[in-house]
């Protein structure tokens, strides 16, 4: 199956198995925005615990914060976003689309590249085995020319990027006789710049209303309360701040489903670190935080880092752990050594002194930065994609599964009376009363034990036991196991022995020490 | 201590401590908002997995979700928010400053009240034992003015108040005579409507973004995604559907630390029954809520009912659950009887059918709702206000300790060595190593032992086990319990054993059932 197929028939999962519905579903919907069901409030809320659990039980130096959406405006006047947190934007006068200039470039860009392999592989075709890739690309012509083309457009554009120079923006899609795609006209307006923060009016007082900000990022809630924690949790340099939170950003073209929403969660981390220690920080976190991902189990093959070369302006050092989605390998998290920028402006901004004194060196300064920034949204979906599987089996049937982690599954263990009579619904229940205050289980009565094994396989459910006839006589039930769909007798009195360690965040976290 | 003084200790505490911070801090603050701090947010997390678990690992039939804050506006229009969820608003033209007309008016009703409190005490004195409140309340011809005018007040605001009728509500404050408290003028404006809803822009289409608000309940975000958590969740009536999630609203007047806040957190549960059984349920989730409450430990004396005479006009029965605060009984909780109001309004607005079909007994219906609807931050503040003791001890000294409830409190358990030196530090540190995967420790080895234990008093962790020289040679530790001071020998491999069950949210969730 197509990767594309591949993705769209997960989000229609996602729907339809409770995980991820479209937000005001019955008025249409709303562009960008998503609410978990009641399987997928399970599966974030277990993603948030043992990312949050990683960070303040495993660490004595790590703490956490919830600060609020709301902040005082001057802090995204200090932290660059009020002035730099834009996209540039340009409208097509025909079709009355809106379109970001950089995406049109750079899907332009693109096109060179689609006409260069068009020629590669009809070369290829025609020369069969005798074909030289890189001696075709260096003698071409025509791949020569698109290659020079593409290269010239992507150094003006990188250069047009930086400032950025709007009429320039304009200038190349002029000169690329980039159309809209949907008009197919080249009727544009010029570009501006578009701030991706969402603003609104606080208070009521008679000389006006304060405009402030949905954060775009959590980060400056942690920044801006630095010193208080430090101060009041006694906390040595180096220590962390770890954050769980909504973030919001005006996205003019969002897309992928849940991977770039308008509303999203993030858990961000800031590590104060000591001036001159920040790079080797950043590497140690660059492992810690890949570890983190390979220990839910998906293969170490379906990570990598991509290490920035263009550095933001407050950055020393900069990566994204990359997971393989069905659309390539994306980011899901970033690690970036912000300097002391952030720590700095707000000094300046809020005119107060908000340097750490080390009581060893007695000396102060403004600590360094290291930032694990992970997008909640993504990590769900990284593990939704991988997680999926629509698994053929020996006697020709389909079943589809989720091979979630079992820690992350939202119902651990199922428990399926035979049948409706005699008792069985009674036995069934007394079990889940017994196991109910440890883990989320489930009670399903209804069809078919096949189908009703069917339907935990679909929400990923890692165990269901089956209580027969024999369970009033022994107190023994069938446990079957959701990968392997294999069966055993066991005692019900040993239940919470077998499952309770397996389904729990503290078996991750036993792993990462 | 009088009452306001407590209060105003356990706000500074809680910014001592790193419980709460207002927000913005170093920038002087945003109005009523708040940051909770490192101790501040676990103790939070704690009181929402308290609550989150009690409702859906607790019963069969109710599952959570995670709706977005952003919905399509026309729900609020649906909701009766856009046009009926105001503040009657009036200004001073002297002072510039801005008031609730209705809360004006009350403070003059409540006027009343004390100038017949002070003829009654003034009465009561010159009476002594003699004195007869009830006749004296009957014969006095001021107190008999009082009065009169005080219920001709409330009658006259009760009735302005429905509409409301704006004119009116300025004409009470001109008869009344009712002065800036400021200015000390009557140079008042109109009377206008402000809707508490904060409203944001979002998208940029060509031709206009589009008007969404934050959400001012998470009420709604449940009632919008209940056909498909039924639906997808195969959900049989009676069911119900759990919400923890942020909310926002645009007071004007917010008072009391975290107890009315613009930025504040929700815990709601919609439970949806068939029509004519809902005056059971509701009767049925009064108690269960209470006994929620209870469970915690805090005295039943401290709790009360508060049924609501004058419904909504969606109600058909209504009552708080108050706790008494510093500042008096104030509502925590909300449980309401929402009849089918919700669901029929958004069944008109969005033009799709979502009612319910009984496969028992074939009709189709829309369900009745009862709603639970508690505030996280007040639960929070009621917890702290209770909490919190300055004790007197034998030996004259004061220690300021928070009484929480184990399961609840930041940190279950402080390691503390006797020296850091020695071999010590790295014996408690070993202790920690093998607990920290099951809850919360913390090391400390500052200060002596006295001090460390009152730090660790005053953020309210149940046990300190002090690491000494007898740890090395017979791996025994002193354990020391907060509320009683007591200390005991334990032996280090007993202490998961002693402390675990005791601070589990499972040991509250069984005492509920």
């Amino acid at each position: 199956m197509a990767q594309e197929d591949v993705f769209k028939k997960i989000v229609s999962h996602c729907k339809e198995y409770g995980f991820v519905f479209p937000s005001s579903d019955i008025y249409d919907g709303l562009a960008a925005v998503y609410d978990y069901g009641q399987n997928g409030v399970e599966l974030k809320n277990n993603i948030k615990e043992y990312w949050w659990k990683s960070m303040v039980l495993l660490h004595e130096n790590i703490v956490g914060i919830d600060s609020a959406i709301f902040m005082h405006p001057t802090i995204w006047k200090a932290s660059g976003h009020v002035d730099a947190f834009n996209d540039p934007l340009i409208d097509n006068r025909d079709s009355k689309k809106r379109y970001r200039a950089d995406n049109l470039i750079e899907d332009q860009i693109a096109k060179y590249d689609e006409k260069i392999d068009k020629e590669v592989a009809k070369a290829r075709k025609r020369f069969g085995d005798a074909f030289d890739e890189s001696q075709f690309r260096q003698t071409n012509a025509r791949v020569m020319e698109y290659q020079q083309k593409r290269d010239a457009l992507h150094e003006r554009y990188t250069r047009a990027m930086q400032g950025p120079d709007l009429a320039e923006l304009k200038q190349i899609i002029i000169d690329e006789e980039i159309v809209d795609p949907i008009s197919g006209t080249k009727n544009w307006t010029d570009v501006r710049q578009f701030n991706l923060m969402f603003s609104t009016e606080m208070g009521a007082s008679a000389d006006g209303a304060m405009k402030v900000y949905l954060r775009p990022e959590t980060a400056q809630g942690i920044f801006v309360n630095y010193l208080n924690v430090q101060k009041t949790g006694r906390m040595k340099v180096p220590f962390g701040i770890a954050q769980i939170g909504k973030a919001f950003r005006n996205e003019i073209v969002a897309r992928q489903f849940i991977f770039r929403m308008r509303e999203f969660e993030q858990m961000e981390m800031q590590f104060f670190v000591k001036p001159g220690t920040e790079l080797d920080w950043f590497a140690n976190w660059k492992q810690t935080r890949m570890k983190w991902h390979q220990t839910l189990g998906f293969g170490a093959e379906n990570y990598r880092f991509h290490d920035h070369e263009k550095l933001a302006h407050y950055a020393n050092a900069a990566t994204d752990i990359e997971f393989r989605m069905p659309f390539g390998f994306k980011e899901v998290e970033g690690i970036h050594s912000r300097t002391n920028f952030d720590l700095s402006q707000h000094e300046k901004y809020c005119g107060k002194q908000i340097k750490y004194f080390d009581p060893q060196t007695n000396e102060s300064y403004t600590p360094y930065v290291i930032e694990t920034s992970i997008g909640v949204d993504r990590m769900f979906l990284s593990v939704m994609c991988h997680s999926y599987e629509e698994e053929k089996l020996d006697n020709g049937e389909t079943r589809t599964v989720l091979h979630l982690p079992a820690a992350l599954a939202p119902v651990k263990l199922a428990v399926l009376p035979l049948v409706k009579k005699d008792g069985l619904p009674e036995k069934a229940r007394e079990i889940i009363d017994a196991l109910k205050f440890h883990f989320n289980c489930q009670y399903d009565e209804k069809d078919t034990i096949g189908k009703r094994y069917r339907r935990q396989d679909a929400i990923g459910t890692p165990y269901c036991v089956t209580v027969d006839y024999d369970s009033l006589k022994d107190n023994t039930v069938t446990l079957r196991h959701r990968d392997t769909m294999a069966q055993e007798r066991v005692n019900i009195a040993d239940l919470n022995g077998i499952i309770e360690d397996k389904v729990s965040i503290a078996s991750l976290l036993k792993q990462l020490q």
